[in-house]
């Protein structure tokens, strides 16, 4: 892979994580009309423009034109250059910056991208001449902002559909609840509830847009999950047909939910964290009632320069104190957020690198192992002493998910993280008692496929770790998957060709995303997620023989993507 | 006093504490560069407007009317409305409530004020008519934003003037240092300290501009002092002539410094807070060299609404945990900031009531009392438990200064504050143990001579309670101070002709600043404060007997304000 596709497919996942229509044309409707809503678009088209949103030095635009580019800026542009475009992933767009160039320069950028990381938006289909040109004027202009989402916001958006008093007092089902999984349907708005037994579909429950992840109440009973238009949905796994309780809208973007799962306060609190406005908001664990919102404004962790815009990115629940630990993106912190007492909230901020994104628990759960992703490193926070245990250089743009945990035969336990960036996935050793020097460090770089990992997973009980590479360019790395022997891993890796296995007939995309196991650790499952208009699967293997167990098909599973099994969300078993 | 009056001196006080030139005429030229320098005035001043400050729909003005306009408002408004004009003790001036109103209401409400505290600014002769009609004018454009201060700005104002390898070893002076006076000689940029057993001036210290407060090393060798231009100078008591050794600008606009006090910090770190920006700044106690800058933007107690510009009042440090407390004005919230490991920052957020303001210790140093001034509330934080201990209605608009305790033949220890907006003096219970059904409740008001109190003092060995009157309009109240016998308190107030007492014979205002105990507690010394170009004096008065026991005159005893006995400081003995 050269390195402009390398650069190019960074860029895309980047913008996969805000685009809302980009792999599906159909899906506009409702989005428009919701990114209207909370852009704030002006309903008078040909207007003069409003005030704020000029630069005179800028070439003009009608309102109508400027509300378009807010659209598609927010759609497709600002995951990687942030909503007040100072830059993350991707570079500064402030027009002190885009003046200079100016728009011819700015359209030739736009449409044939670069081979540091912009895509070719134009050449690529992804965006009109017309398109490219308004893109190029608007980002002369002064970049708006969008409005705060205060507690009366959230509170207006806030429903108890069944009230805590009128659910099931013990499960109504006879579900394995504990080994259902939850598949993001992210096109439709939904998640799948399936059956990880029986592999029948529970129930396709409406959520937000492009569900980002599912959790776990620390009981196992409850299942939350978050939209990246920041709505979260309450399901409750005991109904005789587990379905939705609760409901709120805690920003205009976000990615993160987790809940409190320290003993004595399990199923007490929920946690979201969001885009914009950039904060985190601490809900009841019984109604989503929101409590406590926190801005993430502040200080950059190296030159302490005052960032506006530090978006909230993964959030874990610790198992040793009754703390969430939030990853604050922009300025490269993580806040260690006390819920015993969250009227006088106390917070422990431990600085690491720019850029924080996912990450999840070692094998221990002491250490919350976190990508500071476009600075190329890995945090290991410990969350028992409330410190900073370890800062690790890997890979190009690692993207763990949570990783994935295994013992190494030689360098004891270690977690593991693919690169959007290239095609490695490095070992870091999390044992710093037995294995004291190797302890936060990289010990290996096993090679893969490709470039575009999105996961990687082991399980405690499998002798695999698994990773896939959706967003890689070539199809053949996109719709195939990774596996290694842990106990052999200079053997290299096994490709296991799941699209092909999943048996669609379409010219579908096919991108095989996120292996999860069932909650025995013998199966392992994977979506093949193509467009909204094609036909997509989840396709199951057995862990032991890496041969194909069962494909589950059906016309409602609507660009699956990310999965998550009870069990294993649950206990953060990954 | 008519309710006009109150109010309008509430707005003036307010404004005083922003004003640069208020008092003095003749000051303006250097702060006038200064303001240029940090406002970023355009020297181009008939330039069009600049980008993001204008407003189509306001009413127009060339570059210089806006810069000119910009300076008023830093000068004049920004105390009361804030610099983003989000409101304060001033209501909100945002475009969209001033456009409404336009220039000619504006014009006339600017010149003749409000009885709902708004002064008269043109009546007063305080501006003239077309600096009216240019404020009507600019409070309609967009607030522009001041530049944002970051670590490399403070680095680049930060100057070590004696290294601590080059300072004494031990005390090269025969001065009683812990009864030295550190006062504020506000339109000089300097500060005066004054031997407290001689009454000879040992040395006039430059320092930043309107020094606001001085505050001691645990160990009693350092003065700081911070002047509202954000400049702090860090003053060696143990030099031969005591000077400054270390200065550093930590913002545009600041009111607090302190330093670290618990047992095994003495003299480890400073503090300062800023109004803008909005932040904190810990240093390195024997040198100002700027450390860890955590910003305080975030959401308001109540409504928990985003707020951009909550600035930071008063900071004092903990006698029982390693802990500054940082009040947070506008989102009315105290900061427990934990310095044993400013790495790994904690920080625990209080929430009582908005417009945290000033404050101090109870008696025991466990309880920081803190006026919420535009609540019209008393917030009491438990230091020990980190917790609220009682929220408390007072009087209009407190200002306690650092507050004053004594023991109530009655309610026990009880901790007072005056007010700007009434003539009660408020008493609130401060002892949970021995007169728990006292314990931050309001047992007492006391009648004092008006509004327009900044400050009131006690000693733990004195038999007296003092409380000025300087801000309030009637010269009579002005110019001398209350004492009430706190065996006696029924018998109300004695009133103490202080500025009589100076024997200054020229028309200055001679307003009776700041009551301040010596260290022995049996003298009591005020400022007597005129304009630049008048006599100023320092009274000193004998606490047994109520007598003058001497006057300070010196010709570079100019616009004295507030002042500061070491000993008492060192130990918040008040």
């Amino acid at each position: 892979m050269t390195a402009r596709r390398i650069a190019r497919l960074i860029a895309l996942a980047a913008a996969a994580m805000v685009s809302v229509s980009s792999m599906a044309q159909d899906g506009k409707d409702v989005t428009q009309t919701q990114l209207n809503h909370h852009l704030g678009t002006s309903p008078l088209a040909n207007e003069p423009m409003h005030q704020n949103t000029s630069n005179s030095k800028a070439p003009p635009m009608t309102q109508a034109e400027f509300d378009l580019g807010r659209k598609i800026y927010f759609e497709r542009c600002a995951g990687c250059h942030g909503v007040l475009r100072k830059g993350a992933t991707g570079k500064p767009l402030t027009p002190d910056i885009t003046l200079e160039k100016g728009t011819e320069y700015l359209k030739v950028f736009i449409a044939y991208g670069s081979p540091a990381g912009m895509p070719n938006w134009q050449t690529s289909g992804e965006m009109t001449e017309k398109e490219v040109d308004l893109m190029a004027r608007y980002i002369q202009q002064d970049p708006p902002t969008p409005p705060e989402y205060s507690m009366a916001d959230m509170k207006s958006t806030w429903k108890i559909l069944v009230d805590p008093k009128d659910r099931p007092k013990k499960k109504e089902n006879n579900y394995n609840i504990s080994n259902i999984f939850s598949t993001t349907l992210r096109d439709t708005g939904e998640v799948a509830l399936i059956d990880g037994d029986t592999k029948q579909i529970i129930n396709i429950v409406k959520t937000g847009y492009a569900v980002h992840i599912s959790r776990m109440s620390a009981s196992g009973r409850y299942l939350f999950v978050i939209g990246r238009d920041a709505k979260i949905n309450m399901i409750d796994l005991w109904m005789a047909k587990p379905d939705n309780v609760a409901e709120i809208r805690v920003g205009l973007e976000a990615r993160s939910v987790d809940t409190s799962k320290f003993k004595g306060y399990e199923d007490k609190y929920a946690v979201a964290g969001s885009y914009w406005p950039p904060q985190f908001v601490i809900m009841d664990g019984d109604t989503l009632e929101p409590l406590k919102i926190v801005a993430t404004r502040g200080m950059t962790v190296d030159t302490q320069e005052y960032h506006p815009e530090p978006r909230v990115a993964a959030i874990v629940a610790s198992h040793f104190k009754p703390e969430f630990l939030v990853n604050v993106k922009e300025t490269g912190k993580t806040l260690l957020v006390d819920y015993s007492n969250i009227n006088e909230l106390k917070t422990t901020e431990i600085g690491s690198a720019r850029f924080l994104h996912d990450g999840g628990w070692d094998a221990s759960k002491r250490y919350f192992m976190v990508a500071a992703n476009n600075s190329n490193k890995v945090a290991a926070i410990d969350a028992k002493e409330g410190k900073l245990a370890g800062l690790i250089d890997v890979g190009k743009i690692p993207h763990p998910g949570r990783g994935a945990n295994f013992i190494h035969p030689k360098y004891g336990p270690v977690w593991a993280t693919g690169h959007l960036g290239d095609e490695t996935i490095s070992l870091i050793g999390t044992d710093p008692v037995k294995h004291k020097e190797y302890a936060f460090k990289e010990v290996a770089k096993l090679k893969g496929q490709g470039g575009g990992a999105l996961f990687i997973k082991s399980h405690p009980k499998s002798n695999h770790l698994y990773s896939d590479t959706p967003l890689n360019p070539d199809a053949k790395f996109a719709q195939s998957v990774a596996v290694y022997d842990i106990n052999n891993l200079d053997k290299g890796y096994t490709v296991l060709p799941i699209a092909e296995w999943a048996g669609l007939t379409d010219d579908g995309a096919k991108r095989v995303v996120q292996p999860e196991y069932n909650k025995a650790g013998d199966e392992v499952w994977f979506a093949v997620w193509s467009a909204k208009d094609k036909q997509s699967a989840i396709v199951v293997v057995d862990d032991k023989t890496l041969k194909l167990k069962a494909v589950i098909k059906d016309p409602r599973l609507i660009t699956p993507t990310g999965h998550f099994n009870v069990n294993n969300t649950q206990h953060d078993v990954y």
